[in-house]
């Protein structure tokens, strides 16, 4: 997509709109020699709510533009000066001592409570106080970004990480977000962010992303309310009739436009976090559901909710089982036959003939090769799916299985041919998933799931296991 | 004001409107069964997510019904339950004992990130799992309103309390909050709120109401976006030519409208927090400001930002000082001039011939007598504004002083007969304060004041001090 | 309703409130001299677009502030100075002789299209460059209010008023309005309008006005883009089960609030026009049957349609037929009935012993006599309401029954002291009525009436006429 | 713009999208026979307001269903059968006769208004009619887009186009237009419409658009309340320190962006009709000086209101002078000149010496023509803007000229290679103007302009008249 603005990182492009203001702010408390000052100090300041809270979050904002202004150096610099404001250690270990002589359930009550205020580090009140400016939020997300990258092995960046963790994982709490839908109507803004955080299925050109707003299409995102040009999570979602098996037939913008009326199945076919920032803060979950509900509202006929998925890990699982030279991956007639097709020697271990046939540039459209590979790799990635373990033997080993089984769908369908880009023949060796969100069985699936690791599949998928 | 429903519990009120939306929500996951489960198992299953997390949010909903179905003791009962849901013992003292051990710097911040997750109590996600229901942080709001109350003498319900005050505090920051303009456009039903929660002065009619949304009037509150119909505190403002100096007369519903271009001063003559749910979470010293930001950008003509303010504590204070018996109080010609009017022997104590003064009905309207109390009234008065301290000497003994000589005003004028109502006369003996708010001195004096207890005020107030 | 102003004209109150606005705009371009200027020569103006339209619209505004400072002998030289600019005689003159000359229907077309452009009055230039001054909508429907009441008997100003109504027809027709739903979250502004436009069931209190907008309630109204905060129509609705009787029963405050869902009949119980400049332009009949679609959408429960309706004109028609002493009014045995309990001789007259008894005051609660007086009054009422006609015999005496017949509703039943207000009791002897809309007859209904002057009405109804 | 639909013409593609509304709008009433029905007569139930008028409303949508799925011929077929719906000739004539012998003027005024109501053709109810159905607005004004084409030398076609210019100048006066700024949050949909609309310098790609778009720049629209997506007209304003001269570094998307609070100039360089339906309703004078207001508010700094404007008929007024032979068009010294850049013989034609050198390919980038052509051209330009005139030798020959003439502005400057794409050599020889809009003298020179033909121009202009 030509059009696009890509040449800078969206940090920047978004701190550089507020600094001005920022400056506006920050000038009218502190004047321009204050930001020479040492930046420990101006810190100082901002905790102890020199000349009252409004005037120290005036000063917040130049501290968070000095941020800005720096380097990664600088950067580094500033966010250990803030992370050393941290809790005082002697009031923990009284308040610790104190918990511990506690004599009833009451007293213990009382400590933990003083002790957990003992352990508040000061710099938290920073952190809240850069929520007062323009774009603070965002400002916040993306630091926490910034920082996730600079904490590894870094011990007080670690647990300054930890605190903006918590914060953010407080004030994005599904309870504070907007479901919104997006269409042609939305802000040009706006779609242009959803161009730049698609990654699942690139949005190529403007023409692309229109056909994915279509009067057959949705999208549906989370929003903050301190936050609400930044969609926080969306996903796409098409209404056919039937599951859908092919991405390209989907986003295909030559075919039909259905009436929305007549579909019978949402298909879910990508979806999106778009601030890394909010790594390890929940939505996709929450997201999906409500959407579902929605549609339900909306269109009556539609009976079926399920997703169109990649299968990310599929082909690396592959070729590390390769490495593992483990023969069972394939039965005797399978390798055989793989073996036949690729014109190799009877001694070809099974699995290299697999990775070899693989490697041939375009075998799907060789129908000889692709009629022998499919039966094979259609029953692998039922293997994959629903039986391979990761180090938790209990988990899904791919990390999208796991997010849908988790949320209580079923490996319903392996699509043959579901996605033919380079990125899909590489990591999926063309295949896709549809997961099935069944509203009747997603509470007993989520808990047989997250009990015992029991995955949910419809009976096809069972059967292809048993070969 | 006859037409205000005002025969049941706010709280009350706004439960029973979405306890039909919380039931369909609950219904959906757990049956109208789950609802005769033991309350423990209840919460029990939404703080493990039992179903997933939308499903236990769906049941927080059941939960909350059922608190707000439940009398006194039921919910008492309810709380207890909840707050028995606390940090492990045990594993809050391993992080303890880690962080003792811990080596160096990295180290123990490391382990102090670790206690504090330890001492996360787990009833803190059912809390935040209510945001999610229809007006639940409004819920959230009322519970600490009344948890508040019930916490007293209830240790375990204390630090429950405590958990909720620290959460409100995150949610209810400023930088959250929305400022916003109400007029005689808003919304009927905001403005009844208006009725309900004005406590300063009263508003006895619509008419009233309406009087003080005037062009020559401004009102503005504080929302939360996630609770958008409820004001969270809101001042009221006149725009008048100098310093007003009597609240009846700026209510008064005859007077002339001024043309709010030709205003040079706003004075904020009320200021009223509404949630009692948010006490010691403080937003008025943001408001002030943020109308003065306002109001400065609107009327280029303003110049002077001040209060009209009452003195709530002024009448109680004289009165102690009457049973300290403490002559010093008067000087000799005070006492004298009063023991005159008051037509008493001579021997009688100075400050009963006042309080005797001061109990005659309708005494400001007795010429002689007024004339006679006015500079004794008005020297006490700028005496206990100044110069009198409560339990700490340096914090002003009057709550509202305390509040705007914190926030940086200084007590500008006192102004005779400026509240002759019944509530007026009884507590501040019909005086009022103007606090005046300088910009350019707001930092300068709010250090003054939080450092030193240093207070500022007008060089006519502090001639008075010296009588 | 204490609280409601209404010591001033509307048009004057709006006025007022934007002639500042006019003032500004106008001392753009013509300065404070151009006041003074002779009227006629500032028309001249504003029609010549002197300076350009831009300009020319500017003096609209000082044109439009002239005329609300005029007093009423002002205002009326202003009309009839601008009335004067009317179209060319030689002109039309020419234009007519040019149609009458012409040779084929193409020709006359023509000429009559040239006729009707000579035709237009210049005048009708400056009202429509009123519409860009803030409020001018506004000013322009009050004028016509205004000149509604000056033109009778003047010929110039009835011309200019025929020009007013042509031009607000055109647009105010209704595929411009815009139906908003009313409610207690409308503007309090908003609210007040309805109070004082509420003529048919008056609003005495804001809690009467709460309570006709509960949950169980809807108000709807008609509004234009260029008036926003002015209803044009409004209608009241009662959602509840089975036909209301009574119009004190369904304004009770203290009657419990039905669950909307459980309602199977929406009554509409007050419809009343807003805007006397308005006059002639028809909104009703839309507005009962878009209610009519929205209610049906948003309440699937609903299943009758009907009104409850005054009969504004019975007590009236009743006594030109005492005067027009039409024994036949009553049937022999109802008079003999009627004469017992008044106590009259026999001889008196049937319908003057009728009389007799409803100028007692309290009748209804005269079980005896309101036993007498019932058949009686209703079997009338059927007769006036679906047979008696006015000087058009096709056309239903009673307006209000004029205006529902037309829009193809039906004379469902009549109410027996269904409205005891003074008001009730003086104008219809406590009698109301519903009309019933059903959707599946409205068209034909409404042909037959039209047509032929059939009065739709329920068997019942029709069998009360046979007495 | 590769990502732009332009393959079915506007007026198709909306009403497909409505279409399907105004069946089921449509098949309330009439049923799916009567589609089948006679268009006379379907007509004539819409006009007599068959079954109520809310009914006709519903057949009209019918009828309007019709006219879109017919073709030309049907289009045809379709509006003579309305146009035939006229008014009745002996109605008129009886009125007309009326008049003649009316006495006196109130006679006159009463009988004139009598004449005007028997001119007005039923059609025209239909067409009002027709506002009602889901985006009948934008239907009516397409209508008249494709009567202006249809009613050449069709003189009943002729009447109707005329009856619907009358309609739509009093629902589109500028009173109840909206100006709206257009920026890079517009929704995708009304970008999308600017780009198809934008006809005087085409905007090639999405990222060519956001640059129009970026701080540095302002679009405004009108739009009607009933065609809340569709512009009416557009502007694109640049701000820019100095008279912008060359439309190319205008719209260079490498150009730096500059802080709109340093412009001291606001260049209006395009501005769009967007409706041919609404041509001969002129809303470019307002459109200019209602943003001149507002940028005049929003930024303090701006100086100057300028254009920079094409010439369209520069070239063609050349080569019309050449034809004519007229060798005045150039001095002798010029016509030297150019012989001899033009290496032509002595006796050539002055003018054809220029036409032959006009016509070298990338002449501008000749520097010996271009400096020879620069002098000859501008003087040329000169007297193309202020001294030639057309038919009406009144009026700016050049129609870009007329219209700010007439809206009061002046010619300033003349920009050599202002304007070097295709169409721009093409059209105007490369060249642009500046007209100044100051808004002291607007109303003078327009005054100068419309009545004395006299056109505005800066000394610099006038200078280069003189040769």
């Amino acid at each position: 997509m030509p059009d696009t603005i890509q040449n800078e990182g969206l940090l920047d492009r978004a701190l550089r709109r507020v600094s001005t203001l920022w400056r506006d702010m920050a000038e009218r408390v502190t004047g321009p020699e204050a930001e020479g000052a040492d930046l420990a100090a101006r810190m100082r300041d901002c905790l102890a709510g020199r000349g009252g809270e409004v005037s120290a979050r005036a000063r917040a904002a130049g501290l968070a533009q000095a941020y800005v202004a720096a380097d990664a150096q600088g950067r580094r610099a500033f966010l250990r000066t803030l992370a050393a404001f941290d809790s005082d250690a002697e009031a923990v270990a009284r308040a610790a001592d104190a918990l511990t002589a506690a004599g009833d359930a009451e007293a213990r009550a009382g400590a933990k409570v003083k002790l957990r205020r003992a352990l508040e580090p000061p710099r938290l009140r920073l952190l809240t106080q850069f929520t007062t400016i323009p774009d603070g939020m965002k400002f916040l997300v993306d630091l926490r970004a910034e920082l996730l990258h600079m904490a590894q092995g870094d011990g007080m960046l670690g647990a300054l990480e930890a605190d903006m963790k918590g914060l953010l994982a407080n004030w994005f709490d599904v309870g504070f977000l907007e479901l919104r839908r997006i269409d042609w109507s939305s802000p040009a803004a706006l779609l242009e962010r959803l161009v730049d955080y698609e990654a699942v299925h690139r949005i190529r050109t403007w023409r692309d992303l229109k056909n994915r707003l279509d009067s057959d299409r949705r999208c549906y995102a989370f929003f903050h309310p301190r936050m609400p040009e930044e969609p926080l999570i969306f996903v796409e979602v098409a209404l056919v009739q039937g599951l859908a098996e092919s991405v390209q037939r989907l986003l295909d913008q030559k075919a039909p436009v259905l009436d929305p009326g007549m579909a019978d199945t949402a298909v879910f076919y990508s979806i999106n976090n778009c601030q890394r920032g909010l790594d390890g803060i929940a939505f996709g979950n929450f997201l999906i559901k409500r959407v579902v509900d929605v549609l339900s509202a909306e269109l009556r006929g539609l009976k079926n909710f399920a997703t169109l998925s990649p299968i990310p890990g599929f082909c690396r699982w592959l070729a590390e089982r390769e490495n593992a030279a483990d023969d069972q991956l394939l039965t005797e007639p399978e390798a055989a036959a793989l073996r036949k097709v690729a014109g190799v020697p009877l001694a070809t271990h099974g699995t290299a003939a697999l990775s070899l046939l693989m490697a041939r540039r375009g075998w799907p459209k060789d129908q000889g090769l692709a009629a022998a590979l499919e039966p094979v790799l259609v029953r692998l990635c039922a293997r994959y799916l629903v039986a391979e373990g990761g180090r938790n033997p209990k988990r899904a080993r791919d990390p999208v299985t796991h997010f849908h089984l988790s949320n209580g769908a079923r490996v319903e369908r392996i699509n043959w041919l579901g996605d033919v880009s380079a990125k899909g023949m590489r990591e999926s060796a063309g295949l896709m998933v549809n997961y099935l969100y069944d509203p009747a069985k997603i509470e007993d699936q989520h808990e047989a799931y997250a009990g015992e690791g029991k995955r949910a599949s419809a009976p096809a998928v069972r059967k292809l296991l048993k070969g």
